[in-house]
């Protein structure tokens, strides 16, 4: 929804900025693990599951995992409350513990999904990222919480039970420069343009979007938000659980920068493991410069 | 690439700006037709051609007939200049008096597709609209040109051959308020998010996608900008001929506002007929009120 001449010498002057910034720039080759995987209503199963998931990818080459939306916990708002924890207070989180300790112990970057995180008496709907030193790199809070309402399809509040986050976080991690999204968050073209702008090589979405809209959107959105940005996205979901409530698309995926599918699963547990190349980023936007292509002057008409 | 809380209030702005407009509400469904039509060398065979087409179209009901990208002349450098007409001399302009009274004998709108354009010593890709009564109602210049540069996949300047448009281009016409765009205008999001704020409730894209960008992107782009602005999007192609020395995609497509498919083609000679229900955009964006959980104070972040 944005055009402005205005706000396009402000993403040239952010690019400017992030060009300066020290990124990363000696790895330009690595694995990506996505841990898709099934969710219990039982926390220290959920951890424990996570854990060998991610030491699976790590045993296929992947120095950055991806866990996906709300895995520590079922998505219903019967066990939001229950499985949050508070961040803040790291001894007093195993989520925060298990994930810390997996990303110290195997040298590697985990974009940790998205849990329940309690905090001043709100719940946010949070993914935290680690280094290989096990620390805390960034925190992002879903920003675009799903509210929707098509009758005879689906409706959904996330709003009832989660506080929205204010920021986009873009971390430079041991593989680069990355901007996180949520689920819903993928929906707003904005997000991916503001992380392309800030510098992000990659944007990874942990995500649980449902049938309905997964078998719609899911795929559709990451190859979109990759091909207008000239980068990667990675997308990591919960595996389907018959039995549960909330009925998951799964489809753990990774598109390269010209929105082409690089590794897909399907709806059941599992771990994509997938070589991420740089070079074709610039590959891409040397051949087909839509940055330089665009007329911020003519969408401002 | 735009993310500024000054193009949101801009954006806002032309919202209400649209919704001030006399924007024709008496129609809420009606049939397009996309003509997905095999271009010769001979223009006179094209525009009897497109004649036949477009009167099949009307055969099943189209009130919005939409023609592809260069149909009147094969796209290539031999051609263009030979091909181009000059709009502003009506009378010498055989497409443009083919369209024009195409649009009044059967009482329907027209987006012409595209053809070569003469004006003041250059050449454009050009877009002509047409209303019932046979009168221009407005003229799309293709924006951004098709530049790209894939070594061993693919090689292409159009701006080798052709000027840029430097205009949007919003027409309200019998089947309601229209946004045009050519071919690689589709790739720039920012074009079809202005057409969004302008209150268009549908956009045309006459396009002539390769194979290789075709099988990659097509699809995607057009249901990325329609779920993204919750809006119709239609496409229209030539059809292919494996005798021309630029393989084109086909797959002329109606795209609804929640990013489904609603019809579409192959890539040989046809007439792809459908229902517009402008109705399903008011129940998706009151489902899904997408525009209302954008945030532009964080996009400027």
């Amino acid at each position: 929804m944005m055009a402005s001449s205005t706000s396009s010498s402000i993403e040239h002057t952010m690019l400017a900025a992030s060009e300066q910034l020290q990124v990363p720039s000696s790895i330009t080759k690595f694995k990506i693990g996505l841990c898709q995987l099934s969710v219990t209503s039982e926390k220290n199963q959920n951890l424990a599951c996570a854990h060998n998931s991610i030491k699976a990818a790590v045993k296929c080459g992947a120095s950055l995992v991806v866990l996906p939306e709300m895995w520590n916990c079922p998505y219903s708002n019967d066990y939001f409350a229950k499985f949050a924890e508070d961040f803040e207070n790291e001894d007093a989180s195993p989520t925060f513990s298990m994930l810390s300790e997996a990303a110290c112990s195997h040298g590697i970057t985990i974009v940790g999904g998205s849990v329940p995180e309690s905090s001043d008496g709100q719940l946010y709907n949070t993914s935290c990222v680690f280094g290989p030193d096990g620390k805390l790199k960034a925190k992002h809070r879903k920003i675009h919480l799903f509210d929707i309402e098509i009758p005879g399809d689906i409706t959904f509040k996330e709003s009832d039970f989660f506080a929205a986050g204010d920021k986009p976080t873009i971390v430079d991690t041991d593989v680069g420069r990355i901007g996180i999204g949520i689920c819903h968050d993928i929906r707003f073209p904005e997000l991916a343009a503001l992380y392309r702008a800030k510098g992000a090589r990659i944007i990874c979405y942990p995500g649980a979007f449902n049938i309905s809209t997964g078998e719609l959107l899911w795929e559709v959105m990451q190859r979109a938000r990759a091909a207008d940005n000239q980068l990667f996205v990675a997308s990591c979901s919960p595996s389907r659980d018959s039995s549960g409530s909330y009925a998951i698309w799964g489809h753990s995926t990774l598109v390269g920068p010209s929105g082409e599918i690089i590794a897909t699963s399907g709806h059941e547990e599992t771990v994509v493991v997938a070589e991420i190349d740089y070079s074709k980023i610039e590959l891409q936007r040397k051949g087909l410069p839509l940055d330089k292509q665009k007329r911020a002057d003519i969408y401002l008409s």
